[in-house]
């Protein structure tokens, strides 16, 4: 762990019992959400900053467990004391997502109507929700307003839409490494994703739990497509290139080159951790985000009411959600003369740059965060 | 059909009885090539040009079938009468690989040792092999040298591993987008879609015909994987974009999208006509590929007997083996004092574009081919 640690951290848990209607019209009657928190709310309670998840991380965000000292939270390198988000001037807060599977209700979770777990009849969960959720629970911990909210990948996709539906409750927002909507070919992963999870034989539907089996093979699949999206071409080369496992190649179908250990090891591990049906539901809500649809399409009039500041991030060499995709949304926000700053980054990694420790990109946030009164 | 096509046209066999000993050390004792050729062979033997095909053709390169009007062979719009590769003055042959899966020996060819499927048994052939087994036919035939040797993707791989390995027989190689080997993200997608054949629970090692079932799951994954990396960004955008399939988005898993409509079509189709092992065998043969290694990775070295002219083609928005992959190609045969003409080709489709009817494409093949004494 780096320094400047916000240490040993404890997940805490809220539960609500207004019901929600979601997007897609089905109705959740009561849930609860994972959270953490770092720092401490001041008296104005006006220095909170909300970290949003990308696809598989949660609400763990920085710091270690006191029994799993090895688990440290996704974003560590980013937020403690005196790092660029500093837990000394803010209280940052981090929430497992509806749907989620890591201590907020999602699939896994009894359905109390039915006494079972919902499987496959959870629904589908999207963006807006999850903005929905989050705001409730900053009501609760009597935030009316975020300093910032900050989030990479979906979790970007997530920042941008507070600032539209809740733009009273948001001084800035940090979109970094996200687009205003998906690609025909980001659908098309998802959607191989998906199909590798739905069509394993121990899917069952979405109601695995029930057989006491998982969709193992389908989700290693998920994964390994995913870790390609992350990296960029160059970073696989840099790092595998075609180097071989062993000295020679095997002539069958074990392991030659290092990058397929590389991905069957990230697959395995996914594999033991996550739950399908999370996956295919945070995919399916990458799919949705789309802020402009019910706009004709047209994002800046989409962004009208908005008013928050943006830090808008990019990398080079990001290929997921490329820089030309933030520039989209550089444009509505200047279109509607809201303050904006820009910057892409030159980072090697691809769209995983967005988690790296990259001092030019740290510094970048550090400065943005140092100009945000409290 | 388009103009000009050679029309009706029939399979051929040829039985081979002389083994071969492959590079990965296996050694197959007969086998059979299916093939077929357009055009005349001339009395001097010297106008014949070999077609060879990438992941997922066959020898089936033009013209129809008496009984399958529709089956329209895959470089119909290239080849024929009057076409780019004029078949009024070359005789143009088209060969199904070793371990294939549309006439010549494959994994579900017959093991005489054991007069049982091959299945898993079934040795991987590299693209060394593939070149001793075409030159075999090739000497059946009368064929001393080639014209032209023409390949697009695997089959420009074939086509330039022609020409180091076979010098004195190739007087032309046209080696189109293609690469001199993959990247560590292509072997990557590979891995991915061997996983999901290997892993799919109707595979059985590979024997999964004595079982009587197919993995098709595995297989529809490996192609809806292939069709991503085929197309470009910009192509899908433009293509499908993120077209709903209905009119509104239905929070559930079935399709949204008509890109997931169009991926799932091209897989269900592909696994009900291609077999699982001999897409394993090819996707091996692509990540085996890299000529230059045993010079240690020097290409110019790898080349230095060959002596054939060469036309290189690439396309702009090839992301799978992008234009700068043939650039490479284009300075070993310059290093080698060959003669090399060099065209990067401005067109969306991505690494499909090589199979389009594009008319600056094919009339820069013509213009090569026409210089092209026979």
């Amino acid at each position: 762990m780096s320094q400047g640690s916000v240490g040993i951290v404890k997940p805490k848990m809220m539960q609500f019992d207004e019901p929600i209607e979601l997007q897609g019209r089905a109705r959740i009657d009561s849930y609860q959400l994972a959270y953490e928190s770092y720092g401490e709310l001041n008296a104005e309670r006006s220095n909170a900053i909300l970290v949003c998840h990308a696809l598989n991380a949660s609400h763990h965000v920085a710091g270690i467990y006191a029994d799993q000292t090895e688990n440290v939270g996704w974003w560590d390198n980013l937020i403690g004391p005196g790092k660029p988000v500093d837990t000394e001037r803010f209280f940052v807060l981090g929430v497992n997502n509806l749907g989620g599977c890591h201590g907020s209700t999602g699939p896994s979770s009894i359905d109390p109507r039915t006494g079972k777990q919902w499987g496959g009849d959870f629904p589908v969960v999207t963006v807006e929700d999850w903005v929905e959720v989050q705001a409730r629970l900053a009501s609760r911990l009597g935030i009316d307003q975020f300093a910032a909210v900050v989030g990479g990948s979906l979790g970007g996709m997530q920042a941008l839409q507070w600032t539209i539906d809740q733009p009273e409750r948001v001084r800035n927002a940090l979109v970094i490494a996200a687009a205003p909507k998906l690609s025909a070919q980001n659908i098309a992963f998802n959607e191989v994703a998906r199909t590798a999870i739905t069509s394993d034989p121990e899917f069952h539907g979405g109601n695995y739990y029930e057989h006491d089996v998982v969709p193992r093979r389908g989700l290693r699949i998920a994964r390994m497509i995913g870790h390609i999206t992350y990296l960029s071409d160059d970073a696989m080369d840099a790092k595998f290139g075609r180097n071989l496992r062993e000295d020679v190649l095997k002539f069958n179908f074990d392991i030659d080159f290092q990058i397929e250990s590389y991905l069957r090891y990230q697959g395995d591990k996914f594999a033991d951790t996550f739950d399908a049906n999370t996956y295919l539901r945070i995919t399916k809500a990458l799919d949705y985000f789309d802020p402009a649809a019910s706009y004709g399409g047209d994002l800046t009039a989409a962004m009208k009411n908005s008013k928050s500041d943006y830090l808008v991030v990019s990398f080079t060499s990001d290929w997921r959600f490329s820089p030309e995709r933030s520039r989209e949304l550089v444009k509505a926000m200047v279109e509607n003369r809201l303050n904006v700053s820009y910057a892409e980054i030159e980072a090697p990694h691809g769209h995983d740059a967005f988690l790296m420790n990259d001092a030019i990109y740290h510094n970048l946030i550090r400065a943005y965060l140092e100009r945000v009164s409290t």
